[in-house]
This record gives C-alpha cells, sequence and structure tokens, in this order.
C-alpha cells in the first residue's frame, strides 16, 4: 500500500496532466469507462452481492441494503447513463471570462482551469464512484476517492474496471493512470487531508458528522455543507396563501433533505398568522414552540384546539433547536418583532445555507435579501429550491456553505478555477509607467465569449 | 482590551450591517474620514514623531525608518488621495453576475456580496491601515487590522480618528462602530486565528515568513502568497533577442517583489543561448549554474570569459536554489531539455505565482500555457507583470498563490463572493418536476448586465 504522500504526488502529476488534455480526450475516456463498466456488469454484479450478504449478516437496515444495491431496479443503466452525461456536458476548462489588451502586441486572458487534485470522500452509494469519476475526468482534476466501507467489494471490482480502461488507453487518450486512485481505509483519509500541499479541494459527499469531522481535521479547502439550518421568516405583511404553501413545502417536501426548512419565524402582526401553524400540523408537522407562541396560538383557536393538534405541539429548546438539523417533520417556530429581528436571528442561527422571507413587502424583501449572510437568500419561494438540477446546472457536485471559492448549489464549474494568461511578443516591465518606463497600458476590454485560444 | 471573541462577534455583528448600506452610504463615510485625517495632520504626526523617535533609538536602519515616517514628501497626502480614489471605485457589492428564469414567475439571480469579516495584518508602513480601511469599508466588509508595532503610536491615534468618524456619522450614513477595529499585540492575532467560525478570510500583507505562520496557523482561508518562486523558460525556438530583454527585466526590474524571476530554464539547443548568460552578467546578476551550465558556458565563451564574468558565475546548490526566492540579483540557472521538462521542473519547484515561456513556435507555447499549473502563464512576457496595476484592476488587495477563490493580483473583487436570489410568487419545489409536480423548469438565461434589482 502506498503512502499517503505518494498516492496524493501521483495524483498531483496525473492531475498535471489532465489539465493539458483536449475535451475530446477527457470524454472520449469516460465513453470508454462506460463500455468497461457495462461489459463487466456481471463481475461488478458478483461484487455487489458480497457486499449485499456480509452487511445483512451485520445486521444493516433495509433502507441501507437499498442504498447498497447497485442492481435494484435500473440503477445500474443509470449510473451507466450518468458517464455519458457528464462527458457530453460542456467543458468547463479553458473558457476565456476575461480577455483584456494591455498595449497593441500583448493580451491578458482569464481562462477557467481545473482545481488540481481533489480528494472525495463519500459513503455507501456504489454508483457514486463512477458519477465522481466522471466530474473529476471532465473537470481535468485528478480524483482520490473514498467510499463507505459497505461497499467495498464493489468499488474496488469498479475502481479496477477503471483504471484498466485508463491504462489500456493512455497512448489514445492520454488520461494518465493515476488519475483516479481509490483508496480504503479511514487511515488513509485522515492520512491524506494531511497534504495541504498536493490535494487543493475536499469533497465529502455524506452525512453531515462526516463533513463537520473532515471539516474539523483539514487545512485544506473543503466544498460541502456540515449544516443545513434553513429558515423561513413569515411577515407581517405576508401573503397567507403563499406563508401557508411555502411553509409546508419548505418543512414536508422532502424532510431529510439539507434545504428543508428547520425554523419558522413568524411575525404576529400578521392576521390569521395561526393559519400557517394549524396548516403545518395537518400536514403532520410537530411544531417546537415558545412558550410565546404556545400561549398565543391557544388563545388564538380556543375550542378548535384539539387533542390531536396539540399532541403536535412540544416546548421548544430554546438552548438547542434554532441551531438544529431535525431532517424530519419537526419545526423551531418562534416569534419575530420585525424584518430586522428576522435578520439578526437567521445570521446568528442559520448554517448560511439557503432563508426565505414570505411577504408582499418590497422593503422588507429587499432588506431581508441584502441582510441575510447565507448562499441563497429568496423572496416568496420554497427554500427546497436550492439545489443543483434547479439552478439549471446540470450534474451537482454539492452544496457549499462556505462563504468563499463556491457557495450554495455547485456545479461542474466548482471544480475548476482560473488562471491568468499573458501572450506577449518579447514585452518587458521596464518600458512601461510605474517600472521605469513610458508606454501607457491599453487596457481595453474585448468580448471574452469571441475570443478563441 | 476584549477578547478575541468578542472583538470577531462584534466584528461580525457590523459586516452584517455593512453588506445592507448602500455603495453611497459606504463611499460617503470614506470621504469623511478622509477629511478627519486631513484635519488632524497635526496629531497624526505627533505619533509619527514619537514612533520614529523609538525607532531611531531601537536601531531601526534608514531604509525601515523611511518606511515608518508617514510625512516623508507627499506620502500622508497621498494617502488621503488613496481613500478618495477607492471611495470612487464601481461598487464592488450587488453586481448581478447572473440572471435566470425559473419559471414564469420566479427569477435566480447570483449577486455579488461582502465575504464578511475580514482579518488584515501588515507590517510597519503606516498608511497600510488607511489604505485598508477604505478597501473594507468600500467592499461591505468589516475589518480587523493588526499593524507592524513599530508604528503603534501612528495606528493607534489614526484609529482614533477613524473610528470616531465612524460613530459620529453613524446616524448619517449608517456604518457601525465596529466595522474597523485595531488590535495591537501578537498574543491578539494569534487568537484570532482560532475564530473560524466568525471570521472568513485573513489577508497578511507582508513579508513570507508572516504569510507562511499565518497559513500554518489557521483554518480561516488566507488570500496571499508566501513565495514568489517564478521561471522563465527560454526554449529552442525563443526569439535571442526577446529572451535576452525578458531574462533582465524580469531578475532586475525589481528583484525584491514577488514578480521577479528567481529561476531561468535554458534549452541548450537554442543557438547563442549563451548571450542570454553574458546579457544578464552584464546587467549585474550572479548566475548560480549547475556544472552543466558552467561548462557548456566556458566552453562557450572560451577567451572571452574575464575574470569580472566569471566572479558572477557560481556554483547552484540544487537541494535548495531551484525552490528559493533570491529577492536580490542572483538566479538560479539550469538546462532544459524541452517544453515538456520545464513543465515538469516549474510544476514541481515553482510557488504557482508566475511563469513565462519564451518562444516562436506555437505548438510549444500551447503546451506550456495549458501545463502549468500557475495563477499567471507568460508567453512572451516578462513576470513582471503579474500585478494589479498593470492587469487593470484598480487597488491591488495582494497577490494570491492560493488555487482557489481569488488567484493571481486581486483587485476589490478578491473581497466579494457571491449570493443566489430567488425572487418568487410562492413558488413551491413539489409542483414541479422531481419533487412530486409537473411543472417544467424553464431555466432561460438573461443579460445580467441589464438587471437592475
Amino acid at each position: 500500500m502506498s503512502s499517503a504522500y505518494e498516492i496524493a504526488k501521483s495524483a498531483r502529476v496525473a492531475g498535471n496532466i489532465l489539465k493539458t488534455l483536449s475535451n475530446e480526450s477527457r470524454s472520449s475516456i469516460l465513453y470508454k469507462i462506460h463500455d468497461s463498466l457495462s461489459a463487466k456488469r456481471d463481475a461488478i454484479k458478483v461484487a455487489n452481492e458480497k457486499d449485499l450478504a456480509e452487511a445483512e449478516t451485520s445486521g444493516l437496515s433495509s433502507s441501507l441494503l437499498k442504498r447498497l444495491n447497485l442492481f435494484q431496479g435500473d440503477k445500474f443503466e443509470t449510473m451507466l447513463q450518468g458517464i455519458k452525461d457528464v462527458a457530453d456536458l460542456q467543458d468547463p476548462v479553458g473558457q476565456v471570462k476575461l480577455a483584456r489588451q494591455l498595449d497593441d502586441d500583448m493580451m491578458l486572458y482569464q481562462v477557467t482551469a481545473p482545481v488540481g487534485v481533489l480528494l472525495v470522500i463519500f459513503e455507501s452509494r456504489p454508483e457514486v464512484i463512477a458519477n465522481i469519476t466522471a466530474l473529476c475526468i471532465k473537470s481535468g482534476n485528478a480524483g482520490i476517492l473514498k467510499g463507505g466501507k459497505e461497499s467495498v467489494n464493489t468499488f474496488r471490482e469498479m475502481a479496477q474496471v477503471i483504471n484498466d480502461t485508463i491504462a489500456e488507453n493512455v497512448t489514445e487518450t492520454g488520461v494518465p493512470v493515476g488519475a483516479v486512485q481509490l483508496i480504503e481505509t479511514r487511515q488513509d483519509v485522515s492520512d491524506l487531508l494531511d497534504q495541504d500541499e498536493l490535494i487543493d479541494l475536499v469533497v465529502p459527499r455524506g452525512s453531515n458528522a462526516l463533513v463537520r469531522n473532515i471539516k474539523r481535521n483539514t487545512k485544506i479547502p473543503v466544498l460541502g455543507h456540515a449544516d443545513g439550518i434553513c429558515s423561513v421568516y413569515v411577515d407581517e405583511f405576508a401573503d397567507l396563501e403563499k406563508a401557508k404553501r411555502i411553509s409546508v413545502d419548505a418543512k414536508t417536501n422532502y424532510p431529510a433533505g439539507c434545504n428543508a426548512m428547520e425554523t419558522l419565524l413568524i411575525n404576529p402582526k400578521l392576521n390569521h398568522w395561526d393559519d400557517v401553524l394549524t396548516n403545518m400540523i395537518e400536514n403532520g408537522v410537530t411544531l417546537h414552540v415558545t412558550s410565546e407562541v404556545r400561549d398565543s396560538y391557544q388563545q388564538k383557536l380556543g375550542e378548535r384546539l384539539t387533542d390531536d393538534m396539540k399532541s403536535h405541539i412540544v416546548d421548544v429548546n430554546e438552548k438547542e433547536d434554532f441551531d438544529k438539523e431535525f431532517l424530519s417533520f419537526d419545526c423551531a417556530v418562534k416569534f419575530i418583532k420585525d424584518t430586522q429581528a428576522a435578520i439578526e436571528h437567521i445570521n446568528e442561527h442559520s448554517s448560511k445555507h439557503t432563508d426565505s422571507i414570505i411577504t408582499e413587502n418590497n422593503e422588507n424583501a429587499d432588506k431581508f435579501l441584502k441582510g441575510i449572510d447565507s448562499a441563497g437568500v429568496y423572496w416568496n419561494a420554497s427554500t427546497r429550491f436550492a439545489d443543483g438540477f434547479r439552478y439549471g446546472f446540470g450534474t451537482e457536485v454539492g452544496i457549499s456553505t462556505s462563504k468563499i471559492h463556491a457557495r450554495g448549489p455547485v456545479g461542474l464549474d466548482g471544480l475548476v478555477t482560473y488562471q491568468y494568461q499573458i501572450r506577449g511578443n518579447g514585452n518587458i516591465a521596464a518600458d512601461y509607467l510605474g517600472a521605469g518606463g513610458n508606454r501607457a497600458f491599453v487596457h481595453k476590454d474585448l468580448d471574452p465569449t469571441k475570443v478563441i485560444l
């Protein structure tokens, strides 16, 4: 077994080659990987059945077993199609973002380029290895991949197929051996997290605990989110129907999603605000309310408050519940006196993922959109729209709650950075103003979409 | 003295307010700060003289004393003008980068937003505090500033003027107290580097040792460069005159600059390659050469090699000199057999700052531009062009050798990030394909430059 340094170093070398290859080369190896995986279907199935048998013996839950099973329904075929879909995407590399004439015979270009070496850590779904391989190679990055241990046999078999295909086609496509490396143990991950000189970005795709643990243990930038604590603020000037629809959608459409609402902030100056809560209860949500909310709600409803409804109202734990991702049909609820107070609550408690205001008042909406410090700031829309597919980004790499590099849903362009190119004619600084000479810079911008380098 | 947590927390609160203010408000406080500093010229001068006297007593070098003296020549006036220049720049915040229709009544915008809280660490030049204050406020970020201890009296006086001005005008401009905080001790810095939950970006402006030390001691992203190890590769197909001009400019125009050349890679297949070295020697450069270069050069020159020239040729330390920033009229020199070998040397040894190829061969140039993994990749131009002013970026925040967020010379836009806004009409995910409904997304892009939010 290679050391973490050797793995990272060979990924670095592979990445330096990958970044020079044409889109055609990068895409063609993906088609070949598609074909090899398809041809090796039986061997992969045997490996997957071994994983399933071991998982069953160890008493894994049926929902986890379902995730492990690569051959349930058309999962395997969907995975294969996904590789081709990524291959067919527009090249994220080599896009000219800025074209500026510095002088008659000197041009400056800002050009997208691969980040370099990615360490991608994911859990047990075996199809993810194909998806990640496709994303890495398409974006010109070398990838070091670590999957969940429950799928180790499937991963090993698929990694073997992928690496054999790369090795067999290295002359034709130029994609180097080492472009995709599979690692198997947690110790490997932990050692790799120290290789901040060689690895450029960590992409954890898995539980919040996984992401949090990685963030805590590396100096390498991490693309991802540990928490999705999203809030909806129902303003004094909300449209009641919109408030009802959005609060239920944001909470119940997919409660396990990171873009689900966890906190509902209600302005009690809104007429019939209690209808928003009643509607949530009727849709199966358990409300974790402050005593103020409980008292007012009980008073509003009076006789209409049934025992069944009461069973959906519990006391909020103010110290914890506003910083908590329930990931269930539970929601923390609190009164908020105005938009400014909502902004302050959210900037203090949210995980900088996505937060929404429901209001018909433009001024309050504008204040909220400007004041919230999260990747997504919404007005009269459900937080559930925070998603790469819905944003139209194609394949989603993940959702980031970092403040820099990439925020919110991240498409393939989250795996690229940029470089500045200067193309000159022997130009030297000493000829120009500021460094001893008399020539002035032209600094004339050209349309970058018209530039072909 | 407040704790690091309290300082960072109050900066966070101030940043959350700053990000909601209009460009006019942010610029107007800069004009007021300009006026106050101008009015307090005498008091600042007294403080600066105190620093100078203390520095002289402690035996500071005359060049450092010169840097400390804020009133030498028109330095103070230039500093004041700089504040107005930043105030007059285009607003980096609120720029629409993407405008996409998601549905008839739902729009997605990607909008630039301040990063949040910056920790800016700089050395002794007292005028930098005004520059940084202007950059932070203009970009809507709260700044925690730490200057070199030699200028402590000047910094204190100026920080007092700046903070008094902010406090006096808080009602009019909205810029909050806490927007700019000065800290004084190294312990403060060290404690603040732990506040990765509250501080978003560290910007060290100073020596490489300072930057390296900070990078080693924080999980907060760092915008800057520890080293500027730039290389020039003179290809077999170089134009000799261009090679001579560029190698001398890159090395001698400003050897202390991070964009100066430290390594010269020469392809000995170039006719008269020795002229490149002779020209450098004649311009006062000391060449640190491999034995191969030394032997070939001596053989080429024969009798023409004078003792004076010989004194400018020393043996390279191969283990160290190719990873070293000389910051002087010294240059490491080595033979390279082709463009691929040059790429490999540079990707291994450079600090990912700026590297240049000199060639008339398009294929080799293209290979180099694609293969080099640095922020700047140049063709027939001096590495000295790696500079915000020369790129036309206006005020330079710094030069970054990070792979993500901002690379190369960074203008004001390195201090902003982006947020996604959705403006809807009560839209819920459950109505759309993929989340239970039948509506398809429109995903129609509009021209973001025409959008006014």
